[in-house]
């Protein structure tokens, strides 16, 4: 049935299961990679499908201004747009909007903001983002939140979190009213998921987590505002927290999460899906995700290494292509290779998460998350050359 | 047996047939894709494959400078390095050092001129340019030529023309003298094409194929110097000469050619094989091809076609994408835009070089060349709007 999370195997907190969606099951934990335009950055959809990704993520904000939420309905929904027949999630735009330092105006009614392409005047509300994401015709829809900056106080985060209550009252009621009377739209059933806030402060994540428990059978949880600067003991406290209250029978998301670590130490903490630019970000710049941490295949020590990224790695590139030949192509500005280093960087996460699942199949999860972390951050801490990207919001 | 012709079907001057190579097979005529760093721009080896494209382009003047010809011989060769297990020609790379206007200084042994990336001095000779070819390992390479500029008068032709034999003798004999002493080679069995020239004056012309032909068995013919600014009458009327001159049973390869009507004619003159960065370039501009002349995607009136491509097209871009979401992925500067238009340019030429096989097994080539040819024109003279790419030399 649609939108059930079946539960197979668990080990402390970590979960695996399946996730079924109007387009396709979801084997979770699973990592999403990020379409915020209708494509994932440099791939093509068949290259996600034999990667083995299940479900992808795009964005309402950015759909909405270019080509338009109603253009992409009118081209029958974004599966068929973008040509993915697998599971989609829109994310509502609400950190987006909220990024828009000096270009939006809050009010407890929705936001007004000026579109980062053209300058022009928009206004989202609750109501307006369901529609939007009716529109689009994702499998999944976030609710349109106030994201308050990384590391709020107190008042500023509960400031937030409450308004984000009471902005998922209205989407609620709003997607309640289309499930209704828009019954045509490109995917008629679709799941609204809440987003817990509560910056890094555990009794107000506790409190929003409880109120929004309270407000509905939700199908699925989003968990907000995390990875956006704090420290990552307390992104996986608040996880922690988090985990203690939401119903363990429903798929929860780490939204813009993230690293590979992160996602491990997600896992560990019952996080069942996962989303992150920095894969394909990551690629554009050179920089190659290994299980002994990253490498930056512009360095001139790859220059005639005919290893390939990553030993051991069975995706398409690492059994075909060699260091130096990916170096070449960045050095040669050859587009083919951030295509190369993108598909590799997505694949790497997609099958981390594969393997989460296999381990908690066979109950090995704990010793091989254990096991993985220390060699991953090893090799982190060895190559300190190889600094994060600087920007500190990867991804909500 | 390696580099022999099959010559399967006639019709006119047109040919079908199989050029067999040490990778492969070879339908001719055939369109070679152009890669010209390793990689053809936008493009994975599978991609190709796929398309059916059995022989490549890569060019020994660019490699040699990036990432250089000894790295790629280190690393196993071209065919190992780009991942590309089917057929490769390299141009020698004379197109470009003669293009190097005002970096470079020719004598009658060689050129001296600066490298293009760094300024460095380099020099080609002959000899040096077997050496290079030799280390990139293609199946055929071409002779060191010297190229005038377009629609040069009957001296600087002559001049060119003359220079071109004697450097081909050297050729000739650098490139035997490899073939033994160089037996561990990438590609050890390859293949030494010489080049046509002569510019737009037929008995020049006629002179250098009689001369080439006397000059040893070689295996298959180059002719370069074509499409580069000179009316296509001209152009067509010198293929006829060198038809009549040069033996049927080797492959004529029309260097740098080109345009989908181009093709067309070149095959109704007797050529086997084309290469054109034009496919690709007008991809990353936006263009695609269609059987009713050039579209440019970037134009609104495709905001919000649900069409492919190109109608009847069955390549992986027309069979799943519309007009509409490759026209937004342009708008969005999203990089899957250039390579879905690359793929479906490069592949519109693979395919109607198959038409022209097809047409030609069962005899009626002409009839559907002279069809094809007046749609084709005829969609290109409504369509004006559609300027060709502004570069007299869209490549050699």
């Amino acid at each position: 049935m649609a939108f059930e999370l079946e539960i197979t195997h668990t080990q402390g907190r970590a979960r695996a299961g399946t996730f079924t969606t109007p387009h396709g099951t979801v084997q979770t934990p699973a990592f999403m990679a990020v379409g915020t335009l209708a494509t994932v950055k440099g791939l093509d959809p068949l290259d996600l499908r034999a990667m083995g990704a299940q479900m992808i993520l795009a964005n309402a904000y950015h759909l909405h201004l270019r080509p338009s939420d109603a253009l992409v309905r009118q081209m029958g929904g974004l599966h068929r747009f973008m040509a993915w027949d697998g599971s989609i999630l829109t994310d509502s735009g609400g950190f987006q909007v909220f990024s828009l330092e000096g270009l939006r105006k809050i009010d407890e009614d929705g936001v007004d903001f000026r579109s980062h392409i053209d300058g022009s005047s928009r206004r989202f509300t609750p109501e307006s983002v369901m529609r939007i994401e009716r529109n689009l015709g994702a499998d999944v829809i976030m609710q349109f939140d106030h994201v308050p900056p990384g590391q709020s106080d107190v008042p500023v985060a509960r400031d937030a979190m409450e308004r984000s209550l009471r902005w998922l009252a209205r989407c609620r009621d709003e997607f309640a009213r289309l499930l209704r009377e828009d019954a045509d739209a490109p995917t008629p059933e679709q799941a609204l998921f809440p987003i817990v806030q509560g910056g890094i402060h555990a009794e107000l994540r506790r409190e929003s987590a409880r109120a929004i428990v309270d407000m509905g059978a939700w199908r699925g949880f989003g968990v907000g505002g995390l990875s956006v600067g704090e420290a990552k003991p307390d992104m996986y406290a608040m996880l922690e927290v988090v985990d203690d209250v939401l119903p363990t029978d429903r798929p929860r998301y780490l939204m813009g999460v993230g690293y590979p670590e992160d996602l491990v130490e997600g896992v560990r903490r019952g996080v069942d899906l996962f989303d992150c630019v920095a894969p394909t970000r990551m690629g554009r710049n050179g920089a190659a995700l290994t299980q002994d941490g990253r490498i930056n295949l512009r360095n001139a020590r790859h220059r005639d290494d005919p290893g390939p990224l990553d030993e051991g790695c069975d995706c398409t590139v690492c059994t075909r292509f060699s260091r130096a030949y990916v170096r070449h192509l960045f050095t040669s500005d050859e587009i083919l290779g951030l295509r190369l280093l993108s598909l590799h960087n997505v694949h790497f996460l997609v099958a981390l998460m594969q393997q989460a699942r296999t381990t908690l199949a066979d109950g090995t999860f704990d010793a091989w998350s254990t096991e993985w972390l220390a060699r991953y951050l090893a090799g982190e801490r060895a190559r300190g050359a190889v600094a994060r990207p600087v920007t500190p919001h990867p991804k909500r």
